[in-house]
């Protein structure tokens, strides 16, 4: 390792920032952890719950010495956390994100440089580690969150290569397996796989609810509506800017979903059975196939 | 109890009936349970797992004194399973089913009750149990299934009261909380919180499964997708039927559903960081009230 991890300022400590301070803590407890944010209640409990050693409630303080900055706020923030944390930047410091976009985050840095005269992009390793769960907040940090699950690194041309084998080496130490992406192909199947989904979900528990004045409509859910709708209970702020910040990906494939769900309206309202199974059991067949490549727990076979 | 029930003829044993069947047995061993459908390796197998003290392949025998028939089959099957069995059937038979769609059953009943000049209608208590997995087939079968799970009961004008009471009866002996509800009523509902969901994830996964041919969509879907799309490893045929015995509930909550995407679509596409914000809250404070009013396991509270 070329580059030593002493010191390392999370900014924004919250489930995902929480969780990857207490992974490292496990194996790499002589690590200094700092943090800082906007809510003092929720920096001094993360001391108070050892997610933290320390905190400030001045970014350029708290990132002072770090020899990695992570930025664990919502995608939106990229920008402004920045603007605050540039001018009291070591150029020795690694930047690296944990966003769910990524073109966004790379454009937010690169702005950021512009203003200040300074080669940000080459200290930064955009990341997106894909574990979350719809908890939020320091005290739904845990220390496996990241055990097994990935973590995307999506260098860009600027990216130093010592920088993403140091960022690379840290998530690892979290106990994930870490993988490479162009960018541009991050956000396409990011939109695909987690912000249509949660889309998707919010807008189904919303429509219900305005059924429900006439109707006891979640009195009579069951465990299918509580899992297909999971991830309806996520982080309001942070979905509004993962859906503002992918924008284009997004609708691409919202769109394209909007069309599929018309065709298949139809199909039902043409009494169609013959397609209407074929279509069932091939979403089935494709998810059972997935999950198996995934790893995951597959539900007993079909007779 | 007016009405001892001795003998259980399951039709159709999968994992609806055999867990039906399990969960009896735990109780009350000494009832007789015979089944029957049209799959001979399944039934052979029902018994083999204790799921079955014996079945027949004709199902006029099966049904032969018979205390309760259940009808555990597809529901679009349910004319046709009703039109074999109707002239072998007891008048002291109770017959009802664990259908998802009750109006549609219902009119099945009463069509082939005309046909034999019968009082079907007297014999039924339409039921459906508020409990299922993604797996089918016996082999899926639980004893545990319908434990502190809903039972719904959609009597007739026709049904009578003391059958009523021997089926809810037979669903607390599984260990079922058993409500009442109006047929068309319990369509609408189950349309909202059932049906639709389940249209949604066949479509999310179909949707997706076009995508990959470009792109390695499902190599990076996390545990938001699995949950999310569980409900699409359900049985194609089904929710097939489901779909098309409860044709206009559904349609009607699919359009809304539909207009409301649409609506946040553009929300997206305008860039309404304000309001996605409000919506993706409203949805996830609704959900969440929901989970306690159900009991479920909530997430921990958001700061």
């Amino acid at each position: 390792m070329a580059i030593e991890i002493n010191r390392i300022c999370i900014i924004g400590v919250g489930m995902i920032g929480g969780s990857l301070s207490l992974a490292l803590k496990r194996v790499r407890p002589e690590i200094q952890m700092v943090g800082t944010g906007r809510n003092v209640m929720a920096l001094e409990r993360a001391v108070e719950l050892g997610v933290l050693d320390e905190y400030s409630m001045n970014p350029s303080d708290a990132v002072r010495h770090a020899d990695i900055v992570v930025l664990a706020v919502p995608v939106g923030a990229t920008y402004a956390v920045l603007d605050t944390i540039a001018p009291s930047l070591s150029p020795n410091t690694i930047i690296t994100d944990a966003g769910s976009s990524k073109l966004a985050v790379i454009d937010a840095v690169n702005r950021v440089g512009e203003r200040y005269k300074l080669n940000l992009a080459a200290q930064f390793v955009p990341g997106h580690p894909i574990a979350g769960r719809e908890n939020s907040g320091v005290d739904a940090a845990i220390a496996n969150l990241y055990d097994q699950h990935r973590v995307i690194l999506t260098p860009t041309e600027q990216s130093q290569a010592e920088h993403i084998d140091a960022i690379r080496y840290m998530w690892e130490l979290a106990g994930a397996h870490v993988t490479d992406m162009e960018p541009d192909h991050h956000d396409e199947v990011l939109a695909a796989t987690s912000h249509l989904p949660h889309v998707l979900a919010y807008c189904l528990v919303n429509s219900l609810a305005e059924l429900e004045d006439r109707r006891d409509i979640f009195t009579y859910a069951a465990g299918g509506f509580r899992d297909a709708t999971r991830i309806a209970s996520s982080d309001p702020e942070m979905w509004r800017d993962i859906c503002l910040t992918n924008k284009a990906a997004l609708l691409e494939v919202l769109d394209k979903y909007q069309q599929d769900l018309g065709q298949l309206r139809n199909l039902i309202a043409d009494g169609d059975g013959r397609q209407l199974e074929q279509k069932f059991a091939h979403a089935r067949d494709t998810r059972n196939a997935a999950l198996k490549r995934m790893g995951g727990s597959l539900p007993a076979k079909t007779k």
